[in-house]
């Protein structure tokens, strides 16, 4: 046992029902009085309702995902023009990015209300994108200082985005396991995430409009990102970025059918991340409880249904190769890494 | 699920054998040039040992147990007239704690080494004593910034202090699952804590100087001090509290005697703390799995062997009675804490 662990300061609050109210504490608590609501156009009526009686002096609905630098540039006009003395976000990855962004160059804090599981508000990881090409860096003052989860702002995210943002948190619990600077800590953390959403998952398919699933379900996705971000990128998540950038494969079934043949490859040699997440799946062996679960909520089985070809096998090993993190457990070669490709290509039982 | 949960900026080290190293590289990491070092006398070749290399200006031995407020002045004092711009502490409860009362009035970071399982190093709580009365409380600046563990400075600590310091920790975890603040995420950390201690405990006791049970022993200590500093005082530190406060009681043995009682009254109305404490002892339940542990590290049974005596039961319920939070799962009454407070002082089977 030998691991330096950064632990980050955040207040996080799961207020369901009542994220105005809680909001309004935490912007109290900053001693702020000048309001920025950072909000898209889309979810404007929610964030008016969660920010309602707040000293707004901005509401500003430019938000484009990834972050483009003239978007940012022009936020932080705004916000310095205002004498924004908070922002607020409520919406997704986007919308908590820009606010992120905003935070970067002004130093102003971060009262962060999500409406999905993307789990950006729980790291200090902000990214920008200029000219297609994205800059990601880490800063202490882009961590929102709290954050607000209220399950009842979730339950009109339709079942299949659930689903496949659930899955991608679920991917950032297993992966974290064997990452990088993967430690006892995060891992507990993952842990934690993982038996929430194999939960919460399930719940929300039967019903997407029951809180407790939601709850559960965004509780998760949380501790995901903390132990991501704490942990690093693993091989799934290295496999995942070669895909989706050379292949323009989409997100979030390529991370639905590489999980699976990741964590086959890799459970045989991580037999405490096997155990770990078999008793929070509560199954005999982690791919069982996760196989288990992806047929519960539907996931996707064969990357080729969602455009992989099988030509392009070789040239993804080729360039996988190289960024295979140095701490995965099983020792990846061109032989192992084609025949999970393959699998992922075909859909192939990862057992 | 309904929470507020503050996590606190911490980075935590575990450097078996490196710990000059790693302390090398806080102190710098801070940017510091002028050494404080607080350690006992006992442990002054330790403390050099650990900060050798580094610019030492004031080396600090005055060390009493609960820090006297005259006792912190004098380090006060000291530290502004050396003009110290960190303090490293090497020792157990007491030495952190006089590092704590520093920072508290001169804002000088603190980079801690624990040779206990007090776990004060991992909470922003400090405490000072006046004519024999304490004081405590809550202040970011005492939270150290860095704290080291490296296990070979542990395994000089006695098998009986070991035990007694580790059933404290394992005591912190459990009660924290049901203490007034007590939330998914610090049940989770106190969890894994748990796991850790019923680990590492009995390979302590086999072989005091194995490193891998000191290890696990201080990995879960901590955990232990961060979950219960987040979930706060339950029923079982209220019950330890005034055994101790009004009768004298020793500190160790009270925790060991009332922990599994506290666990058996709780334990039918808590499933889910239970369930998880079930997991972390790898036992059919929470309470079998921690019978199991006192059996195999010889915990103390009862506290009439420990001076605590038949009459003093109902003067003891009456004062505990008002301190019950009202968190606790099972409803506490005259009856049932009588019956539980015969229980401890006879040595029950708690089941």
């Amino acid at each position: 046992m030998r691991f330096v662990h950064d632990t980050l300061p955040q207040r996080v609050r799961l207020a369901t029902g009542e994220a105005a109210a809680a909001v309004a504490e935490e912007v109290a608590a900053l001693g702020a009085r000048r309001v920025m609501v950072v909000a898209s156009e889309r979810e404007a009526s929610l964030a008016a309702s969660v920010t309602e009686g707040l000293p707004v002096v901005l509401t500003y609905d430019e938000v484009v995902m990834h972050v483009p630098v003239e978007v940012a540039g022009r936020a932080r006009a705004a916000a310095t023009e205002a004498a924004a003395d908070v922002i607020v976000t409520v919406g997704g990855g986007s919308t908590t990015g820009l606010g992120k962004a905003v935070a970067l160059t002004t130093g102003i804090p971060v009262v962060a209300v999500p409406t999905t599981y993307a789990g950006s508000e729980a790291t200090d990881v902000w990214g920008l994108t200029e000219d297609g090409a994205k800059t990601t860096g880490a800063d202490p003052r882009v961590l929102p200082r709290a954050v607000v989860y209220d399950a009842t702002l979730m339950t009109g995210l339709p079942v299949d985005l659930s689903v496949a943002s659930g899955l991608n948190a679920l991917a950032h619990c297993v992966d974290s396991l064997w990452a990088p600077r993967a430690d006892p800590i995060n891992a507990a953390l993952a842990t934690e995430g993982a038996r929430a959403l194999c939960a919460g998952l399930p719940a929300v398919v039967t019903d997407p409009h029951a809180i407790d699933g939601r709850e559960r379900t965004v509780y998760g996705a949380y501790l995901a990102a903390v132990a991501f971000a704490s942990a690093g990128s693993g091989l799934h998540h290295k496999i995942c970025h070669v895909l989706g950038g050379r292949y323009d494969l989409p997100h979030a079934q390529t991370h639905a059918t590489v999980l699976p043949q990741v964590l086959a490859l890799n459970a045989p040699n991580a037999p405490e991340a096997d155990a770990r997440l078999a008793g929070a799946f509560g199954a005999p062996s982690a791919l069982a409880g996760l196989e288990e679960l992806r047929r519960t909520v539907g996931a996707p089985r064969a990357l080729r249904d969602h455009g992989f070809r099988e030509d392009q096998i070789p040239g993804a090993v080729a360039a996988i190769l190289p960024v295979v993190p140095p701490s995965n457990p099983t020792p990846v070669t061109t032989e192992n890494l084609t025949a999970l490709l393959r699998a992922v290509w075909e859909g192939a039982d990862p057992a």
